[in-house]
């Protein structure tokens, strides 16, 4: 007990998942857990504290990370801080990185190893809107398998994913890096294609008008390297590109396939080349056209991917962006293992935005409880009975509470299974003891049964049922 | 791609499961946390990081608690870092201080309130043997009752999840904080009672003999103030109290009454009558005693509880100590809200010992994949039949996997199998194609069995079940 009191703050950037959310996040996790296992993913789990120079590969970084420090109060039991030295300690900013270490440390591993994680992510951002200190990441990857069959399923589980949470609309679009690359090789802007990237990276927010714009725009002095200078010429082929847009793959794919024709690219042809088979087996597949389609557009985190990328969107919520995205990428165990240049393939969902849709489209999915029924307590002397009730009540499947609080009024009782939205209240009194019956209360039609004791599971089941 | 690579290695004092332990780890979870929903616990969900107030109560701590600083390489791009100050943040050690933040700061939560939360803590100990920096919890707690039931339960839930594990053999055993004070009090040593609870708490590593001979001890010198000096007289009361043992309660029990008969204590008269409702409602419960005990020597964070305390222990493994252990406390949220004197009890489930010995009980929890099928892929050809059998195959709800590996050779992608111990393979090569037939392999017995390709599902679906 102290006489100062202490705010009951969060950290900012860091937040709480009161029970309606929690039971709304475990239900969403555990079907999602269930597709990954259903594709053969299994499961990993790291630790949150990791050493620095596994996280940063002991470069510089630009990502604020969270360094740990060990701050005791052990000194006054004679123990050395210095022992406890943690500064070499920080927390992830993904999940990516510890399965690289799992990878490089345990060669037994099967290839290809397909793994999920669900875990907590620490980046040392300012706290604003959607930009959060501490948040879960849920991720799937394939590692070690450059099939284009590893591509398309990263399509299925997203589809796959979709359906199983029951998300009415979603779309999930894709394209391939290399077609990207196959612009920069027509445009001939090869040698500036980080800076050319970044910039056609925008036409979502700035439309297709101020990319060109941008494009076209002279360097203001000769330290200006971000501005490319594109002749009419030029831009003419990324606007061709960027207009490139059909409501299904196949008219897409013909577009780019003109575009290739005319401005023959090999990047661009192998990009097509994946786009075109990565479609062709979703249609095998039988995954409805109106849940997938190729856009050109989609980039996603330029400087990572090295193959197809994908995202999922909402139509009736685009405003939250991709629930679920992901992409090829090379080298993850580089830093570790030099020149070991394994593939690899995967995706991540949104799980706070996931959220959010599923709050919207399956309000039912939040709940304040998961009890069935509330076993009442009339006293002391009855508790025994009561407690021997709700024993045979969970064994016959049914999660059962009973009444803990301190206030014996029946009405206080009542209110407590009210107020968490339990559906049945199941009142055992004197009377109801002496005469070997219960009161089944259905607290959603405020029915009140007096059966026999004996009878008092199939009433709520059935009723249930 | 680095010059100098990292080594792929963990923080000390923390630790990875690979898919073995995590597939364990997962339904080890899964049970445990169907028996808490079905006692009316609800999840809760709270960052790793808090501050640190929060933490520690403003005061001095004897805990080593890591403290977390954001290390920036944002000051390249014009961001003051002293506004990502966040000295004031550190990771949390237990879940019991977040659950009385979020009690303190949501008045609106029912009452009493029972949470459960599985999740991270950390400790900035020096790694030892059975000792980590960073380890998983998994609690439930009842707030806001002060009724033996909510005692009972406790043992209830330990009881249920302890069967649910299928965990052979197990004992409960119970004492309450009472009984110890008024063994202090029966002895006339109340104002020395930490030092006097901090040698009995001895037994079990020093035995009685040891005990009462630290008791006895005679200061050194004048500064000594952990040498109690007792006289005969008092070690005999001593000594009878820790000698009390027996097979089941009532014969623990009635010894101890008359201890308190004998020497009369208002605490331990208490600390009996608890005793004894509690042992009462678990035997009107049919809760076999063989499973649970009275045993006076169980003490579990003398400065924490305040009334009855739990452990659980493993007679085949006793090496393990206590894998699931509680107690009641108060104040939780004095902290936060000077007076509030908020009652609470509840357990915690020691993750990693409990998964030792289910791993020795239950050595098929561990596994190394989940995948029951898993579907070769003869060439790029036949990959859209490869997948398209492989959805089927998961739409009847077998795990399936899509072989992925870049080695196209059937023996590699039986290897494939064979390593993860996947019981079945479906092979679909042209001739099967061509025939609409498939090759259904039991890796189990290596029989091969080629059916048509509309039976691949039932023949797989029997033959497991």
């Amino acid at each position: 007990m102290s006489d100062q009191t202490i705010k009951p703050e969060v950290v900012s950037g860091t937040s709480d998942l009161l029970p309606g959310d929690a039971i709304a996040f475990n239900s969403m996790s555990s079907i999602i857990k269930e597709v990954y296992e259903s594709f053969g993913f299994v499961p990993l789990d790291t630790p949150c504290l990791e050493r620095w120079g596994v996280l940063t590969g002991n470069k510089p970084t630009t990502k604020s990370l969270y360094r740990v420090n060990i701050v005791t109060g052990l000194e006054d039991k004679g123990v050395d801080a210095s022992e406890l030295a943690s500064g070499d300690s920080a927390l992830r900013f993904d999940l990516t990185v510890p399965l690289a270490r799992i990878i490089s440390s345990n060669p037994s591993l099967p290839r290809p190893f397909k793994r999920y994680q669900i875990g907590r992510v620490f980046r040392g951002e300012r706290p604003q809107a959607g930009r959060k200190r501490e948040f879960t990441q849920f991720d799937f990857d394939t590692i070690g398998s450059s099939s284009i069959v590893s591509d398309v399923e990263v399509i299925q589980v997203m589809y796959a994913t979709m359906q199983a949470l029951e998300i009415p609309r979603f779309l999930i679009r894709f394209n391939t890096r290399k077609t990207l690359n196959g612009l920069a090789e027509m445009v001939g802007i090869e040698s500036k294609s980080t800076e050319f990237f970044r910039i056609i990276d925008k036409a979502d927010k700035i439309g297709i008008d101020g990319v060109l714009a941008e494009l076209q725009r002279t360097p203001d002095n000769e330290f200006d390297e971000s501005a490319l200078a594109l002749s009419g010429e030029q831009l003419s082929v990324v606007s061709r590109f960027l207009a490139i847009k059909g409501e299904h793959a196949d008219s897409v794919l013909s577009s780019l396939s003109e575009l290739v024709k005319d401005f023959p690219s090999k990047s661009a042809e192998n990009g097509l080349a994946e786009l075109v088979s990565i479609a062709s087996m979703l249609k095998a597949l039988n995954i409805p056209e109106e849940y997938w389609n190729v856009d050109l557009s989609v980039a996603r985190g330029l400087d990572y991917y090295t193959g197809p990328v994908f995202e999922t969107v909402l139509p009736d919520m685009p405003e939250l962006g991709s629930v679920f995205s992901g992409g090829r990428y090379d080298g993850l165990t580089n830093r570790f293992i030099a020149g070991s240049n394994l593939p690899g393939v995967g995706a991540s969902v949104g799980v706070d935005r996931m959220l959010i849709a599923l709050k919207k489209f399956r309000p039912s999915i939040l709940k304040s409880t998961l009890t069935q029924v509330l076993v009442s307590v009339f006293n002391e002397e009855l508790a025994e009975e009561s407690l021997l009730l709700a024993s045979e009540l969970r064994s016959a499947g049914l999660n059962t509470e009973i009444y803990l609080g301190n206030d014996s009024m029946l009405r206080a009782q009542i209110g407590y299974a009210a107020k968490q939205d339990i559906p049945f209240m199941v009142i055992l009194g004197p009377d109801e003891a002496k005469n070997g019956t219960v009161q089944v209360k259905n607290m959603r039609d405020k029915s009140n049964n007096v059966v026999a004791r004996k009878d008092c599971i199939t009433t709520i089941t059935s009723a249930l049922s």
